[in-house]
Formats: C-alpha cells, sequence, structure tokens
C-alpha cells in the first residue's frame, strides 16, 4: 500500500490546511480547516461552521473541539483507492 | 502556515485574558473571559455568563469549569483565514 | 494580569474557606464552605445545602463530592474585572 | 482553619466506623456505616440499607460499593462550623 | 475494630468462595459464588443466576463479569454488627 | 478450591477455543468461539452470531469485540460446582 | 490452533488492506478498507460507508473513526472454523 497512512494519526497530520467533516456524539457536524491535533484527538479547526439537516447552523471562526466527543473525522478529499 | 496555532492548546493559551465561548455536553453554554486552562481543558473564567436560547439565563462571575463535560471552546474573534 | 490565577486549581485555592455554588451532572446543585479539594476535583464542603429550584432541599452538613459529576464551581464572589 | 480535613480523603478517614449516607448516580442512596475506602472511593460499608422515598427499601448487611457511581458521601454528623 | 477489612478489596477476599449478590448498572442483579476478583473489580461467580423482580430469569453457570458495570457486591453473609 | 481460576483472566484463559455467550451494554448479545483476548478484555470470537430474543440475527463470523462494552462473558459449559 | 490469532489486535491486522463493518454504539455502521488502527482502537478506513437498514446513507470516502465509540469489527471473510 503505498498511502502514507500507517497509523490512524497519520491521516489527520495529512490533512491539516485542508477542510475536514467532524462528526460528534449527539449526531453534531462541524466543517472547517483543520489546524492543529493531539494525541487525545482534540482539534482547532478554522473557519468552522456547524451543520444541521445539511444547512449552515451557525459560524464559530477559529475553535478547540475536545477529542473526547469525537465519533469520527472526514477529510474532504476523494478517496485513495477508486472503486 | 502562519498562525501559532501548531498544538489545540494553543488556541486556548492565545485566548487567555479574551471572550470566549464554552459548549458543554447537554447542550449548556457560556461566555466570559478565559483566565486559565490545564492539559484536562479545565477552565477558569471570568464574567461567566451562562446561555440559555441566545439569552443570559444566569451571571456566575468567576468559575471554574471541569474539561470533561466540554463540547467545544471558541474564541469571540474573527477566523484567521477569510473564505 | 494580576489575579492570582494562572492555573484552574488556583481559583479552588483562593475559595478555601469560602462559600462556593457546585453544579452536578443532571443539575443537582449545592453551595457550601470549601474545606478541601484534590486534583480529581473531589470536594469537601461544610454546611452544604442541596439546592432545587432556588430552594434549600436538603441540609447535609459535611460532605465529600467527587469531582467525576462535577460540572462547574463557582465561588460566591464578584468578578475579578468589572464589565 | 482547625477541622483536621486538609484534603477531601481525610473526610472519609475521619468518618471510619460512624453511619454514612452514600449518594449514586441514579439517585440510590444507602446509610451504613463506614469500615473502608481507597482512593478510587470504593467503599465498605455494614449495616447498610438502600433507602427509597426516605424508606428502607432493602437490609444488604456488609457491602462493598463501587466508587465510580458515588456523587457524594456525608457523614451523619453535625457541620463544623455552626451557621 | 475487629473486622478485618481495612481496604474495600479485603471484603472481596474474605468472601472468596462464598455466595455474593451483584447488582450492575440498569439494575441487573445476579447471585453466585465468588471465585476470583482483580483490581478493577472483574470477577469470576460460579453458579451465577441473573434475578428479576426477585426471580430467577436465567442460569449461566461459571461466569466472567467486567467490574466497571458494577455497583454493589454483597455477601450473603449477616452484617459485621449488629444493631 | 481446586477449580484453576485465581484470577478473573483465568477463566477467559481456559475458554480459548471453547463458545461463549457475550453479553453486552444495551443487551447485544453474542455467542461464538474466543480465539483470543487481552487485558482490556477486548475479545475475538469466531463464527460469531448476534442474538435477538433467542434468535440468530445476524452471521457475523470473525469478529474483534472492544472490552468497553462488555458486561459479561459466560463459558457454554458446566458449572464448576454442583448445586 | 492454526489461525494467527493469539491476541486481539492480530485480527485487525490481519484485515488492514480488506473490507471491514465497524459497528458503533448508538447502532451506527460503516463498511470500508481498513488501512491503519491503533492500540485505542482508532481507524483509517478508505471508501468508507455509513450503511444504514441495509442501505448506504453517506459515502464519506477516507476517514478517521475514534475507537472510543466502537462496539465491533468484523472482516468480510468467512469464518476459519467451519460448523
Amino acid at each position: 500500500m503505498n498511502n502514507n497512512i500507517d497509523r490512524p494519526l497519520d491521516l489527520l497530520n495529512n490533512s491539516r490546511g485542508k477542510e475536514v467533516l467532524v462528526h460528534l456524539k449527539g449526531d453534531k457536524q462541524f466543517v472547517g480547516t483543520l489546524l492543529a491535533f493531539d494525541i487525545h484527538i482534540n482539534l482547532v479547526l478554522d473557519n468552522i461552521k456547524e451543520i444541521e439537516n445539511g444547512e449552515i447552523k451557525r459560524n464559530l471562526g477559529l475553535t478547540f473541539l475536545r477529542g473526547d466527543t469525537i465519533i469520527y473525522i472526514s477529510p474532504a478529499t476523494t478517496s485513495l483507492k477508486k472503486e
């Protein structure tokens, strides 16, 4: 495999400066530009927007998200392997 | 990137003395001036107000917030990168 | 800043012997005199009263509160910085 | 202050052999004689009774309570400082 | 005090080979013979029965119970101190 | 006692290659052959079936179960001590 | 036993580059190709799809899943031992 993702945090590292979708427990969703992360999966996102039913609910600018409430993080990129 | 945020806690450090919005599990919201934080994301805020449906519900003055219940912390600043 | 609060636990330390409001998960509220705390935010309060809908529900005297269930701790003092 | 409670566990230590009220998550309540505790706030109580709506629901004798579910522990004593 | 229970785990140790009642979160109840335990309060019970409304719901034989879900463990013995 | 179970994990070790019933939080139930476990009680089961109301709901083959959600694990064996 | 699974993480290691079903708390389900995992059971999956009632709800491409919310991981393979 030639995707530069050996460990899960490699994906977060590759996504710095790019837009990501973050899905929290309780079905909260955010999109924003990933600036920083740590091993607890705490994140800082810029230009972050809370999304509800596919629409922007709130504009929060620069925001710290605690890793504890995160379910998944999905970079707004195409997949590595096409089906 | 030239934003001085390499790790998530850098955003909290840059926000000391500034107003932040803190969103807790169970949809509690607080605004106040960030005085201190630690690696557990325990916070001390001054002039803190609990917000419900966009209105001030309670004035709590100086308050210790346990990090365990925090979902996100958003400084009342503009974003670093304009869209 | 000249408030003697560099770390969150400094606020608890400054509040020993003073009255504090403690808000727990599940919206339980207590007021009492803070006697002791530790790094887990376990507390001992004296003359503690459980508050429900703004009224005293129960008088518990001297009580140990486990930090795990605490959301915030607010000393019954004025804010450091006036608005 | 002259109450011999510098750390929260001091209150539990002073309460060995005495009756305490233990309130658990989910609003379970027990009264019994505190025999032992550890740093996880695991307790052993003797002559323990489960209390529901102010009445004895169950007599459990000697019982181990896991600290994880405990909200507060209140010795059946008067307060240190009278109001 | 002359009860050989200095630490909470002493009660579990004294109860090896004896019948205990185990109450879990979500109000599940089991009775069985305690064979083994560890510091996480993981247990192995033999001849274990799940109890619902005072009746045997299920016979599970030899079973491993994870400590994480346990609220209390009560040996089917009389109290140490008579009231 | 002559049952080779001194610590709770001994039961899991004795059950390798044997059928076990695993009960999760939220009342999910699985049966399958225990292949491996670790100290977090993470399990690998083969020929695993999800059981609902006593019937097979799903056939999952070889599966990794996270220990965190497990309530109990019961080998499909008779008890050590007959009643 | 000749299945190369001595510890639970061996199954995840054997499943790299293969399709897996991941079931989360709250009954969320995902299928995708396992690229990476760590000891916290954080995963990266490629070509990941959220499944609801047996149908594809959402296509998320390359995604980081936090281990904390995972119940089970099932490679889309046949069982090791036929029944």
